[in-house]
C-alpha cells in the first residue's frame, strides 16, 4: 500500500542522502522533502452495508444485485475491503470521531446536531438524553484532523459537501473554522433542503439561503438541472485540480449529502430502477426505493468521476482513497418496503435493523481503502506488500481514520503520536497481516455509546444504549429497561440469539470492560427527570 | 479570626520592610518569614449532628441534654458554629475529599475502602456499584493537603488516628506516603479492632498486628487500661510538643477512631450514662447507647486535652482548630433504640435517617472552626473581624477544608489557587459576612454522589443516589427506582414532604445542574449487570 510505498522509497532516498552526506560532508538530509500522498475521504451519508453491488457479506445478496456501484467495485479491486468496519449509529458522532480521533463517548457529540440548544433525541416519557451532551458540536480551538494535516504536513485541506460538525449559528458550523482551507457547501445541517438544482438545493427561489436546510455556496448551479451530487463532484474536482497545479498535497474530505433523506431522484439513473422489477423477482421496485437506488448510483458515479480525475491529473498513484458511510443504512422508514421482501427494517439484511439501532444494521458500514495500481515502469513498488482486491475481516472503527491518515501523511517523517481512541489501521492493509497486529485488532474493544432515543420506539434497539465488541462477542446494554444482551457475531451475524443468560461470565467480562472504558472516556448518561413542558431545558 | 490577624500584621510588617528597603536599599523583604498558624483538624468518626451538648439545631433537643461535650461547647464559644455543614454519607469519601479538595464524584473514592479488589457495597439483586470506583483509595503521587502544607509552607504534618485512605496492602494505606511526616496509628482499616488497651486495640494477645483491624503502632499501651481515644491523645500532644520545641508550624490531623463501631465503653465516663435515665424521662438509657455516649464524652475529653496542651505550650493564640465529623451519625443499627424514643433511625432527629443515607441525617455534620481569644495585651488584634460564639447558616461541604487550610497556612504570602471543588470558607468566619460572599455561598451547588448500596435495604435513602443542594432546595435522584425527590430544607428540615410533583420546574433546574456537575466531575454510575457467582469481578 501507499504508506509502505512512500516509506520504502523514502528510506531508499534517505539511505542515499545519508551515504552521500557521509561521503561528501553534505547536509541535505534535513532539507529532504518527502513525497506526501494525497488523501481522499469519500464519505456517504446513511449508506447501508447492502446498498452496493460490492458484497460485504460472505455471499451475494439480492440487494447487491439491485444496486449498481461499479466504481466501488473498482475501488474494492484495487484495494482492501473491510467487512467488519464500524461507525456510530448516527451521523454527527461519526463525523466528529473522524475529525477528532475520539470515540463518541469521549467527544460527547453523541447524537446528531442542529441547533446548539435544541434536543434532537426523540421524546419519550422516561430517560431523557444526557443534559449536557454537546449539542453545539465541534468548535474552533479543538485539534482536528484537517488542522493537523495542514499545520504538520502542509496539506491543502478541502471540504466538500455535508459538514454537520457545529450547530447552526456557531463558529463550528463553518468547516473553515475547523481546519479546512476550502469549504464547498458545508454548514450545520445534516440534510439537504433539496437535491435538485431546479429547486436551488432547498434555497429560496429568488436567491438567498433558506436556513437551516438550504445547501449553501452552490449558487451558480441554482435553476439548472445539475443534481446536488454532481455539483459537489464538479467543485471537488476543480479544487483538486487547483491543488495539483499548485503542487500541494491535498486532503479532500468529500462528504456527500446523499443518500440521506429527502429521498429524491437522481434523474440520470432513474431508468435503471423506475418501473423495473427487483432482481430475480417479478416485484416492481417501490418508487421510493427506485429514487434511493438512483441516489446511490449517483454517488457511485461521483466516485468514478473523482477517480478518473485523479488518473487524468496523474496523481492517482500517489493518492489514498478511503470510502465509507457514516452509519448503518436507513431502514426504519422513508425507503419503502416492497422492494426487498415487504417488511420494514430489512434493508440491511443479513444485519439486524438500521441507522440509529444498537444492532449491526445501525453501525456496520461499507469501508474500502484503496490506491491506484503502480505503473509497470515502477518495479520497485511491486515488491511492497500492497494488497489488491483484499478482504479484511478484522474489525475497525471510524475513529481509526484519524491516526491512520496522520500516519500516511507523515510519509515516513516524524509523526508524534497523539493520545486518541482510534488506532492506525495501516498494519491491516496487506494480504498477510502480522500475527501481533491480528491479536491486537482482534482483542481491541470497540465501544459504541448512544445515550439517546433515536425514534422513540420501543423495539429494534433504537433506545438509549451502549455496547462493546471484543473478538466476535458483542454485549449491548439498554438503559431504559436495564437489559443486557450478548451475541456471538461469528455464528449469529443477525443477532437473533441473545446469549446473556447462557454465558453470564462472558457477559460480565464485557460489561466490566465497557464500564471501565465509558468511565475512562467520561461518557454521559441518559437520565430520568421531570420534563416540565412550560419550561424547556435551559443550559447554562 | 487568625487568618485576618496574621494577614494584617504581615501587611504592617511588609510595609515597614518595604519602607526600610526603600530608605536603606535593604533587601530583607524576601527573607521575611510570616508567622504561620498551626492547624488542627479534629475529625470524629460517625459522629452525629445531635450527638453533642452543642445544639446545631434551632433549639435544644433531648439528645443535646443527653450527651456531655463541654469542650465542644468551649470551641463553639470561641469560634464559629456551622449549622449546615456537610460531609459525604460514609467515611473514606469524606477523608479523601479533605485530602484532595475534590468532591467525591470527582476523586472517585465513593464508598468506604478496605481491600483494593473487594467490593464494600451491600449486595443486592440489581444495580451493582460502578465497576471501577477507586476501591484502592488514595495513592502516592496525588497532590494532598498535608503534602502541600509541608512543601509549600514548611509545616510539620502529623497524622494521628484513623487514616482509611488507601486500601490494605497498598502504599496509600500508610499516611506517610501521602504527605504526612508522622503517622500515629493510621492504616487501611476504618474501624478499630478494639478500643481497650487490655485488648491491645484488637491485636494479638502476644504481640503482632492483627490485620486488617488491629490498630497499629500503639504497642506501648498494649495490656494497659488506656483507652484508644486516650492513647491517641497522649501521642498527638507529644507530637505537638515536639513541633513547638522545634519552632515548626504544625498541621495536626487528629482523626479519632471513635465513635465508630464496635461500640465499646470508655470506662472513665460510663457512670454518667450506665444505669441512668435518659434526660427528662424515666426511661433507662439503653446499654449500647450508654457505651456510645461514653465514647462521645471520651473524644470530647480528648479535645479538651488538646486545647489545654495548646494553652500550656502557649500556641493556642496561633492555632486554628477545626472540629467535624466524617458523615452523619450511625442510626440504623448497633446503637440501641430505647434511649431516645424507641425507634431505629431516630438518632439524628430532627434530621431524617443517618450514616449512609441520602437524607440530611446521612450527610449533615457538626462543624466548628475556632481559635483562642487574643490576649488583652495584643490590642491591635481586637479590631479584627474575629467571630466569637458565632453561628453560621451558610452551607459548606467537607472539600472546603482543602482551600481553606491552604489559605490560612499561606499567612498572607502567595497562595497559588489550585483547581479544586472546595471553596475557601474564610469569608464566613466573621459575624458580618460580605453580601457578595453570602450570595456566592447561598447559590453554590453542593453535590453528593453515592452510587452504592449502603446496607442493601429498600428504604431510608440507603440506596445508590446522587443529590444536589442549592439554596434551601435539595433534589435527590435514586438510581434504583429512578425516582427524583425534592425538599425545601428551610421549611422541612426533616424531609417529610417531597415536592417533586408540585414543583417540576424547580426540580428540573436542580436535576440539570446536578447532571452537568456530575459529568464535569466524571462521576461513576451504578450499573446493572449479571453477577456471576462463580466468577467474581476481576478488575484489570
Amino acid at each position: 500500500m501507499v504508506s509502505f510505498r512512500f516509506r520504502s522509497s523514502f528510506l531508499v532516498r534517505t539511505y542515499l542522502v545519508l551515504v552521500s552526506s557521509l561521503l561528501f560532508g553534505a547536509t541535505t538530509f534535513a532539507a529532504e522533502s518527502p513525497n506526501r500522498p494525497n488523501l481522499v475521504v469519500f464519505l456517504i451519508d446513511d449508506f447501508g452495508w447492502q446498498d452496493t453491488s460490492v458484497s460485504f457479506f460472505a455471499e451475494q445478496t439480492p440487494q447487491n444485485r439491485h444496486f449498481r456501484t461499479p466504481n466501488m467495485e473498482r475501488l474494492a479491486r484495487q484495494g482492501v475491503k473491510f467487512r467488519q468496519a464500524y461507525a456510530c449509529c448516527v451521523c454527527s458522532p461519526t463525523r466528529s470521531s473522524i475529525l477528532t480521533g475520539y470515540n463518541a463517548a469521549r467527544h460527547g457529540i453523541t447524537n446528531w446536531i442542529l441547533h446548539p440548544d435544541k434536543e434532537t433525541s426523540a421524546k419519550t416519557p422516561h430517560l431523557a438524553a444526557p443534559v449536557n451532551w454537546r449539542r453545539g458540536g465541534i468548535q474552533p480551538g479543538e485539534i482536528t484532523l484537517p488542522g493537523l494535516l495542514r499545520e504538520r504536513y502542509g496539506y491543502r485541506t478541502i471540504h466538500v459537501g455535508k459538514a454537520h460538525w457545529g450547530a447552526h449559528g456557531t463558529p463550528g458550523s463553518e468547516p473553515m473554522n475547523l481546519g479546512f482551507d476550502v469549504n464547498i457547501a458545508g454548514h450545520a445541517a445534516g440534510s439537504p433542503g433539496h437535491y435538485h438544482g431546479e429547486k436551488n438545493y432547498g434555497n429560496k427561489e429568488k436567491g438567498g439561503l433558506t436556513e437551516p436546510w438550504g445547501v449553501p455556496g452552490l449558487e451558480k448551479y441554482h435553476g439548472t438541472d445539475v443534481h446536488l451530487s454532481d455539483a459537489l463532484t464538479l467543485e471537488a474536482i476543480a479544487a483538486v485540480e487547483q491543488s495539483v497545479a499548485e503542487q500541494t498535497p491535498f486532503f479532500l474530505y468529500f462528504a456527500h449529502y446523499a443518500v440521506h433523506t429527502p429521498i429524491q431522484s437522481h434523474p440520470r439513473f432513474m431508468s435503471h430502477y423506475q418501473g423495473q422489477n427487483f432482481p430475480g423477482t417479478n416485484i416492481p421496485i417501490d418508487p421510493i426505493e427506485a429514487r434511493y437506488a438512483s441516489l446511490v448510483e449517483g454517488i457511485d458515479a461521483s466516485l468514478g468521476d473523482v477517480l478518473q480525475a485523479l488518473d487524468r491529473l496523474d496523481v492517482a498513484r500517489n493518492t489514498i482513497v478511503v470510502f465509507l458511510s457514516d452509519n448503518g443504512g436507513l431502514s426504519r422508514h422513508a425507503r419503502g418496503t416492497s422492494a426487498n421482501g415487504g417488511k420494514a427494517n430489512t434493508h440491511n439484511i443479513p444485519l439486524r435493523e438500521g441507522k440509529g439501532s444498537a444492532y449491526e444494521g445501525g453501525t456496520r458500514i461499507p469501508f474500502l481503502c484503496s490506491w491506484a495500481q503502480p505503473a509497470p515502469e515502477e518495479p520497485q513498488q511491486a515488491a511492497l506488500p500492497i494488497a489488491q482486491a483484499a478482504v479484511q475481516d478484522l474489525p475497525i472503527i471510524v475513529e481509526d481514520l484519524f491516526p491512520s491518515l496522520l500516519h500516511w501523511a507523515s510519509a515516513g517523517t516524524a509523526n508524534p503520536p497523539l493520545p486518541r481512541d482510534g488506532r492506525d489501521i495501516t498494519p491491516l492493509l496487506t494480504h498477510h497481516v502480522d500475527a501481533q497486529a491480528v491479536r491486537e485488532f482482534q482483542q481491541r474493544p470497540l465501544v459504541f455509546h448512544y445515550p439517546h432515543h433515536w425514534n422513540g420506539g420501543v423495539e429494534g434497539g433504537y433506545q438509549p444504549h451502549s455496547s462493546i465488541r471484543v473478538g466476535d462477542a458483542k454485549a449491548i446494554y439498554f438503559y431504559e429497561n436495564r437489559r443486557w444482551e450478548l451475541y456471538d457475531l461469528a455464528n449469529d451475524l443477525s443477532e437473533q440469539h441473545d446469549l446473556a443468560e447462557q454465558h453470564p461470565a462472558q457477559l460480565q467480562q464485557l460489561a466490566t470492560q465497557l464500564q471501565i472504558l465509558l468511565h475512562d472516556r467520561n461518557a454521559q448518561w441518559p437520565y430520568d427527570f421531570v420534563q416540565h413542558e412550560d419550561e424547556p431545558l435551559r443550559l447554562p
